[in-house]
């Protein structure tokens, strides 16, 4: 059995999930050789520390009793630097213009010889090389599945499974938000506008909903791709963005009359070329999915074109792609 | 370099795909540490045998040229019990009835301690768990990706990206003739029976095609994910299973009107039914593929539903998941 020590940076919904899935899992963890231990848990008023490991439900009734776990007035970056354990689950808010607390805590991991499992996108639109070159000259593990469509498995399927194909091109729907407006429009007839204050009203879209409906998170999404897949070193500034707020109902009644939908697609391909604008995608087509789930659809030379669809937020579903990625490092061969 | 001796056993359209393949991935097969040597190719005719590493291009170039590549008169299961090699990717013709030779040639296989690649449902309809308990107590390996779905990964995906999770159901479509067929007719309007004909014209259907249309290319599909993905010891005689042959226009039609598509749905839960039926499912749900597609989507406790698409057939799709299989295998950690 391999313990592994580790620090939950960010306790809110996403990390709370991590902390259910562990508890959840533990017996699960236990068969594949993984005992991992939670040291250190952080939000924004301070720490909960246990060297010897945290009583995880202890720490989740606190948080909903309270608002915080913090007993002592450390920083999740105090507790990467200060406690001695191997992994950082960052579950940080996420900040696309500066990388946030996020991109400090990650490269602080690596400094510390620490292996990092993330769900915040903000650092790899930012600093993806800087990040990954780090932590492969400290020997340490960067994995980050969930940065791309929550629980879609995109990163991890074209790393692992489709062996042997050329990636030409990614693209997909990488935000539910727009996804459930454009949806949302066409079966109620109504406006973009009128849309938009139902997803607010129902918590699927944010109050000032910029960050979504500009295409602004789907092109974080893109250039992640681009530089995990493909290699690349794009930050955002390098994505060719439209939104979706020019989208009127008419638009979507002329499409569904000619057998097609609109939706907000991202696409990397291996040219160098990123985008994010709405297409047109014919109804049938894999791509074609409503609400708010994400889809990805791979061309590859092989095994033409791979599609795989899934939730592309919620706590506990986001929890467990770090889950797939924590025994990804640690699993016994 | 690990040098991988092969038998290619079945030079139909799969076999002679897996030739290409290797073929055209033989630098990147080399980059990942594995030189693969074809030892032996068999057809119905014979053998062509180079312990050397016979020259693909040269036996794809005979094949082409005179319907053969046989030069001794030895079968694949005399090639498998006499010839030295490591590796059988075995790709006879399906045979869900008797498991044809390519039980047969599966169990030499292990019993001569040779891992074994294969796209033939056949035996693994038939004799799951014999022949894994087989590979096990020899220490071989045994992949059969290519079985369900041809280029679709959703064997793989279950084992590997999906790590973490406790799979309750999967289901999709499995079968591309069925679902061409089903297609055509709400765009055509047309009975059964035409769209069949038109099917049979362009090579989608069999002249008899009983084994697609009755839904027992599928009830095959869902007995290997039974087996393979839970664990399950199915055969096809366990599958409740309902064709498509009774589905008429105005079906499809009035289904269409309330949002809905009618699909040949496959489906395994972890209590142990296994059931192929035509379902109605909503358009825009993920399964509304159409075409000739195959889909699955996978219901786990944590991620929800994942989904994954991709082409069900064709020699280069399913040779690609030979060579993935092939990949994970022989891939130096």
């Amino acid at each position: 059995m391999k313990t592994v020590k580790a620090s939950i940076i960010g306790f809110g919904s996403i990390g709370q999930g991590v902390a259910r899935v562990l508890l959840m899992k533990k017996e699960y963890l236990n068969k594949e050789g993984i005992d991992i231990k939670v040291v250190a848990i952080t939000d924004s008023k301070g720490a909960a520390i246990d060297e010897n490991g945290l009583d995880l439900e202890k720490c989740l009734a606190i948080k909903a009793d309270k608002g915080t776990v913090a007993e002592k007035e450390m920083t999740g970056l105090d507790v990467i630097n200060q406690i001695d354990h191997d992994l950082v689950i960052e579950a940080t808010p996420t900040d696309v213009i500066t990388g946030g607390a996020g991109l400090l805590n990650m490269q602080a991991a690596f400094e510390n010889g620490r292996d990092v499992v993330t769900s915040n996108k903000g650092p790899l639109t930012l600093k993806f090389k800087e990040l990954n070159e780090l932590a492969e000259k400290k020997g340490c593990a960067f994995r980050y599945e969930a940065t791309v469509g929550g629980a879609m498995p995109i990163i991890n399927l074209t790393k692992e499974v489709m062996a042997g194909n050329e990636i030409e091109s990614i693209k997909g729907i990488f935000n539910g938000t727009c996804n459930y407006i454009l949806t949302r429009m066409l079966e109620e007839k109504s406006s973009y506008s009128e849309i938009l204050t139902e997803a607010v009203d129902l918590g699927i879209a944010e109050t000032d909903p910029t960050y979504d409906v500009e295409g602004i998170d789907t092109a974080g999404k893109v250039v992640i791709l681009a530089n995990a897949v493909f290699g690349m070193n794009k930050t955002i500034n390098d994505v060719d963005r439209t939104g979706i707020t020019q989208i009127t109902y008419e638009a979507l009644e002329m499409s569904a009359k000619n057998g097609k939908t609109i939706k907000l697609i991202g696409e990397v391909r291996k040219d160098g070329s990123l985008t994010v604008s709405p297409r047109l995608v014919p109804i049938g087509h894999p791509l074609s999915v409503s609400g708010t789930l994400n889809v990805a659809s791979v061309q590859t030379d092989l095994a033409g074109e791979i599609t795989v669809t899934g939730k592309g937020a919620g706590s506990i579903e986001t929890a467990s792609a770090i889950l797939s990625d924590i025994i990804s490092i640690y699993k016994a061969d």
